[in-house]
């Protein structure tokens, strides 16, 4: 007779590909042999063998936010299972749903000193949507319903609003591998639930209660979290915010940067200066919409003014209170809010005083970042600066904890299409290559990925395996060491600066390039940086990588001076 | 006004080096600074900045191990802590004493939607003996003697019978940055609280109970886990094994080598026979002590011939059941309980029928190792046969996971004085090299590390700091691919073997030595190893690689005909 984890492992593939799962992340071990080979030998799955994972949980994530559906993770017991966290906790922040499978002993082996055994029930606590523990013995009556359910269940959960990983356990007794001559099929038969979503409206009443608070309104701003393109709110929110004068801020990470009116994107350098005049942007009513914020002038300014009135547009799901001044929460897309909202809000035309004054901030932002550069020092900032300029249309950018995506939000100048990626969930350095990675594999764009030499060479291992893409180009800006301690203030004059916080660090990724096969060139001025850029991001198969080395005491110091024009 | 965080956090720097801890592994981040700064600046602490958690966790993992006391270890919120999890689960069955204090925001600011936050409180479930939460305010009347009484009886408990790891968690606001004018005074006078262990004896009426069972039993045999060198061990249980002529059981990770009489250390060998003979070695008597246990063929035989009695010696905390057999646990240090048995059970002079089997079949097996090199090709099995004989005595020899711990022991030829380390506790790949880098930098020993390609690139940055101890030597069992997975049944006939299980990796050690300045040297015959061996172990204070190349095809062939000479 076979091994019943066999079948079980075949019911799963099965079932997640009937559910529209077809990506796969593998690492590889022994007691996850069932359910490795059952995908594996699946012929509509795709897998994909990443031996670190801590770095398979991130591309695994890359990918389930590049297709914007759900992928399966394999791991084995064990350490493994924890190596997968730190993508968990991620997906879980950025709402991406993931699938995990742990394989593990069954529990009457759990604590008994037999090897890569931990307790895995509720491994990662509230950082999953929900746990399952399949039965590691089926001879009960309800077994077939009973696995056949949970692994529905999972999936739909992990899908559905909002979207997160769920972790199921998958204890399982010796032997592990099929016989050789063992045939797979996948035609059980397995009972499939759908979970079929609808869409959300409010009743006129309703309408009519928000239309007032409205009208009482002066002020009124629009404030987007990160969020991905997407044509519909871009359509609905150009129309609304052209109709009604109203101004809305997009960090980098917020994908509305394709909006031809009304977008602050200096957000972050207009209500850096704390100068007095910055009272005249508080708003009275806040309608924010998508989830974290960069920012964190922005988060200051309205935690300091809280607006009387706090919308919050978000069809389901946990809702934080960023800004300390929630007060209430709609629950329908924001592309169907703004669309309705246009016609609701209509009868009332608003005056523009509030949108120039945004405007006013925002042109005189631009006018000086452009005036800024070149700079006699070439520095990190200005590197950024000019990738930005030369990179393509319609690529994804992804953007490293913790400097790129800070210093790209302070330039905030991106290109329409461009997509924006960042691990803005728990914000981590650790897996910031991998979901690039990830990301890149399935998409068929040019992805650029700026990150900082400490991201890097901390997720070396999500370039160690064997499916690089073609399509990524890394730009790595290594200042040696953690630079970002040299711009926040308190660690900056402290003795402890460079070996406790930036950490310096020597090491080029030249190596790594060779190690990997990448095609790699460096620059450390102006002139070798366009060389180097247009090397880069020459058409070609093969991933490659810009390494722009700069000085840590000059970036600090442009920096500075960079900021100090906004105050 | 100081902020509340930093006299707290020098209080934590106080009381751990007044409960005698100086070593703490710190990596970078702003929420962690005031413990950073703390521990930093405490005149008796010395500190290590390591980038990556993963490492750093193994890192003073591997200082706690090599100092038998307490490490702390600090890092910030997020995925930082989460990248610690796999050394606190490693160290938890290691029974090794971490003091984990993570940073924190307060709990308002949890799930807000702010950087670097996830749920820390009981993060790491059942794998640390307990957590604490340390208040984020300070102004209720008890704080002063809750904060204190907590960081003693965190400290006490990680390091009292069984040692483990204690998590304390430490949300703080901001500021986070002492001025830099601050002087830091170590002079709180914190209260202290001592925890005095004691003895453990049993009375003469549980002796002789115990007297009576051991005289009743025919085949007595021991068995040693995972433990330490151990002088006091290794004498009184000499004494016992030679007065009462039992064998003993010893893996390498054992460390009870260095016995003279009546060791068994080819167990693993003779008892991967399956033969009929077999039971007449099985015990009806078995008294172990010790961890974890390596060799799968010696659970295999206990648990499929179990002895009719199986006491366990170990003076406190959780016994694993791993043979299946346990009937009795006695509370004692195994050396005393040895040192004492042997004049309680001096009536009963006990014949050497049982031994003289075990010590048949031990040295036909040594006979069959000796005779079975050189091989016409040359493998990592011959490899680490040369590298065993070519190692100096006194040494600590640190054996990766998988297969370099499964190699040694079954060679099973320590020399006497050499310490064996291992991650024997959940047995990952993940922190090996970071594991031997902590336990070298506080040894004065030659710290020898074998490691195969695997586990050494998943741990690169174990390496990747600026405290490489110069009496490192790792060698690296190259065959590119987790090799392992050729060796056990099942999946070496499988279609999925290369791709999902070895996971061929094409990568040398070449250019991680050189980004980490560390000696180099390469070989992949029996001569080229010689040479480099002598190279590697040639006395220097700079680190070095010496990176052995063989053939997985090779490897399979010689290291399945070793097996079958024992057949």
């Amino acid at each position: 007779m076979k091994n019943p984890i066999i079948p079980l492992s075949m019911k799963i593939a099965e079932i997640a590909c009937m559910k529209g799962i077809h990506h796969v992340v593998i690492s590889p071990g022994s007691r996850s042999a069932p359910l490795t080979i059952a995908f594996a030998r699946h012929p509509e799955m795709k897998t994909y063998v990443i031996p670190d994972e801590r770095s398979a949980g991130f591309i695994a994530l890359g990918m389930s936010i590049a297709l914007q559906k759900a992928v399966c993770v394999v791991c084995t017991s064990g350490t493994a299972a924890l190596n997968l966290y730190p993508a968990v906790a991620e997906a879980y922040y950025q709402h991406t749903p993931l699938i995990i499978f742990t394989a593990d002993r069954p529990s009457e082996w759990i604590d008994q000193a037999d090897g890569q055994t931990i307790h895995q029930v509720n491994l990662y606590g509230d950082h999953v949507k929900r746990f399952f523990n399949l039965p590691a013995d089926q001879d009960f009556i309800d077994f077939e319903w009973f696995a056949e359910r949970t692994i529905n269940e999972s999936i739909n959960l992990a899908c559905e609003d909002l979207p997160g990983p769920v972790h199921i356990n998958v204890p399982a007794r010796e032997p592990f591998y099929p016989d050789p001559s063992e045939e797979y099929t996948y035609n059980s038969g397995p009972k499939i639930i759908n979970n079929i979503d609808s869409m959300a409206s409010i009743d006129n009443q309703t309408w009519a209660f928000l239309k007032k608070a409205w009208e009482r309104a002066e002020n009124i701003l629009l404030v987007g979290g990160q969020g991905r393109n997407n044509a519909n709110l871009d359509r609905s929110l150009g129309k609304f915010t052209k109709d009604f004068f109203v101004p809305v801020i997009g960090d980098a990470i917020a994908n509305i940067h394709s909006l031809e009116n009304n977008l602050i994107s200096h957000h972050d350098l207009i209500l850096g200066s704390q100068s007095p005049s910055d009272k005249l942007l508080v708003p009275d009513l806040l309608i924010t919409f998508g989830h974290a914020v960069v920012s964190k002038n922005l988060k200051l300014f309205l935690r300091t003014h809280p607006p009387a009135l706090h919308w919050h547009i978000q069809k389901a799901g946990y809702i934080p209170d960023t800004f300390k001044s929630l007060t209430t929460m709609i629950r329908m897309l924001p592309e169907d809010f703004f669309n309705q909202a246009v016609r609701k809000f209509k009868d009332k035309i608003r005056k523009n005083i509030y949108l120039n004054r945004w405007e006013k901030a925002q042109n005189n932002a631009s006018g000086i970042i452009e005036g800024f550069f070149p700079q006699a020092g070439f520095s990190e900032l200005e590197a950024v600066y000019q990738v930005i300029h030369s990179l393509p249309d319609h690529i994804n950018l992804h953007l490293a904890n913790s400097m790129p995506v800070r210093l790209v939000n302070l330039l905030g100048m991106l290109k329409p299409g461009t997509e924006v990626f960042s691990n803005r969930g728990v914000c981590g350095i650790d897996g910031c290559t991998s979901t690039a990675v990830g990301i890149s594999k399935l998409s068929k764009k040019l992805n650029v990925l700026i990150t900082g030499d400490m991201a890097f060479l901390y997720d070396r291992n999500g370039l160690w395996h064997n499916h690089i893409p073609g399509n990524l180009r890394i730009i790595i800006l290594n200042n040696h060491g953690g630079g970002i301690f040299r711009l926040i203030d308190g660690p900056s004059d402290l003795p402890e600066l460079d070996e406790y916080f930036v950490t310096n660090q020597k090491l080029s990724a030249r190596n790594t390039a060779d190690d990997f096969d990448m095609e790699y060139f460096f620059c450390k001025d102006l002139e070798t940086l366009k060389q180097g850029l247009q090397k880069l991001l020459k058409k070609g198969n093969r991933a490659k990588i810009l390494e722009i080395e700069t000085d840590s005491q000059i970036n600090t110091t442009i920096f500075n001076s960079y900021i100090s024009q906004f105050k």
